[in-house]
């Protein structure tokens, strides 16, 4: 008899904002062994990753990706256990990492390369391979370390500074002796962000209403300017970091949230790139696989050691996958996203 | 007896768009060859640079270079001969290329490093050391080579495509094999930059009233898309091109001539920087002395050799210079944009 597999769709492109009305959940049945081809294995996912990246695949426009095409399974991250294999470098109970989409159980074709990865939860634990050891933290590391190289001394400044991706490149940017300055919303996020981790201030831009009150709270808090920047929001915290950008400063455009549901967002004074000799670059963590190994070392490192903190909020079940995944589209998460469905 | 010396002073600061009121002409006494100090030489200029830069040094605000100071004589490239010495690597009759500003005679500290350069026209004609052979030329010569970079086969444009810079940066752009195509203000200057330059294509952005027929025009120009640009002006070009670039392209920003007069002109779409994963780097030229030589032996080789083509708009007379000046920051000249006082 088959397992009940759920599933989770895009029903339909959303018109402006995202409703969960662009979502369907679905059943379909598990194959059993006996169903599998070979080098095909059965993933049971235990957790689904939530990611903003996601929210630009929704819609039918050009993008890095190809958008998601429409009743298909969202696409994912996701980490579990081989439940059943036809691939001999794959056994049942293997714990591995894969992007089976928003869906309980993943039929995977193990021998295409990159498919699925095993992964030792030995001193990391398996969340955190959707976390600060997997694609966020990666991506972290790499607009810190690649685009924005910072030198200690410097003030690194990164928006959405609790959440999986900033909350890495904060920490790294401090390991390297470097003043680090956050953006998040809301006081609680803000207080974590400088008490657990580490950073010299951060800002909460829910309580700036205007431009004038964030440049000023972000002139406070870099009182030497800005060198490095990591962005993960667009709109008026770039704005107001433009401002303040040292000479020969760098920005690592990595996300632009704030543009993601409707009419773009311009950037007030692009006369500043030249003005301070900027150099600005935008990038996509999945087309430099060549820094995975050297990433996930110094990340898997310090976080086995305690030195690098994360924070997750955890939706309980697939159906619970797309509030979850609209909440973090306007912050509602506190750290990293996920989805539990064991 | 001394020589009268005719010196253009920056005035004022322009409210707005400057005028010929910022400009005020005086006369002071050339010294006298026993009235110089150890190591001084007095330099009369044949010709006096103009460029587009100088509208950023007439403003009180934050810029690359400090401001010009008020009452004092407007900075400016120069080229001309010694006509007296008091410095034993420099005689009468040499000619050199400074910084001597907007006068007919400049007394110069010729020990400083880099105040004067001695220059050799057997081969170069003195007024390229301002144009393709001197700064400007550089300066494209950076932005091309050092930012954009490009390779054999992709397409490259540039903006202000007849003028000192933008001439340049197309002609080498053919030089390495790219499809090259300009922007400019006029049907003569369109049709110079194809038949006299080379290009592949020219757009005249005066013939587009509005973003979409000025896209349309890019879009046809560059079936390809476009992998790198070379940013002279800024405003709706920039919009334009940036919704025609492929991934991974470099855009090198050298100017936003269009902003220089009041409110910042915003960009349009920023998020097209993550979507296409671009780099985009603004320079000055003078902080890269390292590559003068590289880039002054590549330009003086093709000049000399009838290789790299140039255009100059030549007024005459100091008094003639703040109208030329303003001229130029609305396109009113073809080519680069000197001053003859000799």
């Amino acid at each position: 008899m088959n397992l009940i597999n759920h599933q989770i769709l895009l029903a339909s492109r959303p018109q402006g904002e995202a409703t969960v009305d662009n979502f369907k959940l679905v059943q379909a049945p598990v194959p059993t062994p006996d169903q599998l081809a070979d080098g095909q294995v059965v993933v049971r996912h235990h957790y689904l990753s939530l990611d903003p990246y996601m929210r630009g695949r929704m819609n039918d426009s050009k993008s890095y990706a190809e958008p998601q095409p429409l009743n298909s399974v969202m696409l994912g991250g996701t980490v579990g256990e081989v439940v059943a294999s036809k691939h001999p470098k794959f056994a049942v109970g293997d714990q591995v990492l894969g992007m089976g989409g928003w869906q309980e159980y993943a039929v995977v074709d193990a021998h295409v390369r990159g498919a699925i990865h095993k992964i030792d939860t030995t001193h990391i634990p398996l969340s955190a391979y959707l976390g600060s050891v997997g694609m966020p933290g990666v991506t972290g590391w790499y607009g810190l370390v690649k685009i924005i190289n910072p030198k200690a001394g410097e003030t690194v400044v990164v928006s959405a500074a609790s959440g999986a991706v900033g909350s890495v490149v904060g920490q790294l940017a401090k390991a390297r002796g470097c003043r680090v300055v956050g953006f998040a919303g809301g006081p609680d996020k803000c207080k974590y962000v400088v008490d657990e981790l580490g950073f010299d201030a951060c800002i909460d831009y829910k309580a700036h209403q205007d431009a004038r009150s964030l440049y000023a709270a972000l002139k406070e808090a870099t009182p030497k300017g800005i060198d490095g920047y990591f962005e993960n929001v667009g709109g008026a915290i770039l704005d107001a970091v433009l401002l303040r950008m040292n000479a020969f400063g760098r920005i690592a455009m990595c996300g632009m949230i704030a543009g993601y549901n409707g009419e773009p967002l311009p950037l007030a004074n692009p006369a500043l790139i030249l003005v301070n000799r900027l150099k600005i670059e935008g990038f996509i963590v999945s087309e430099h696989p060549e820094v995975w190994p050297e990433a996930t070392n110094e990340l898997g490192t310090l976080l086995a050691t305690g030195k690098l903190k994360f924070r997750e909020s955890v939706a309980k079940g697939i159906a619970s996958a797309p509030e979850a995944f609209l909440g973090l589209l306007k912050g509602k998460n506190f750290g990293k996203q996920l989805v539990k469905l064991v």
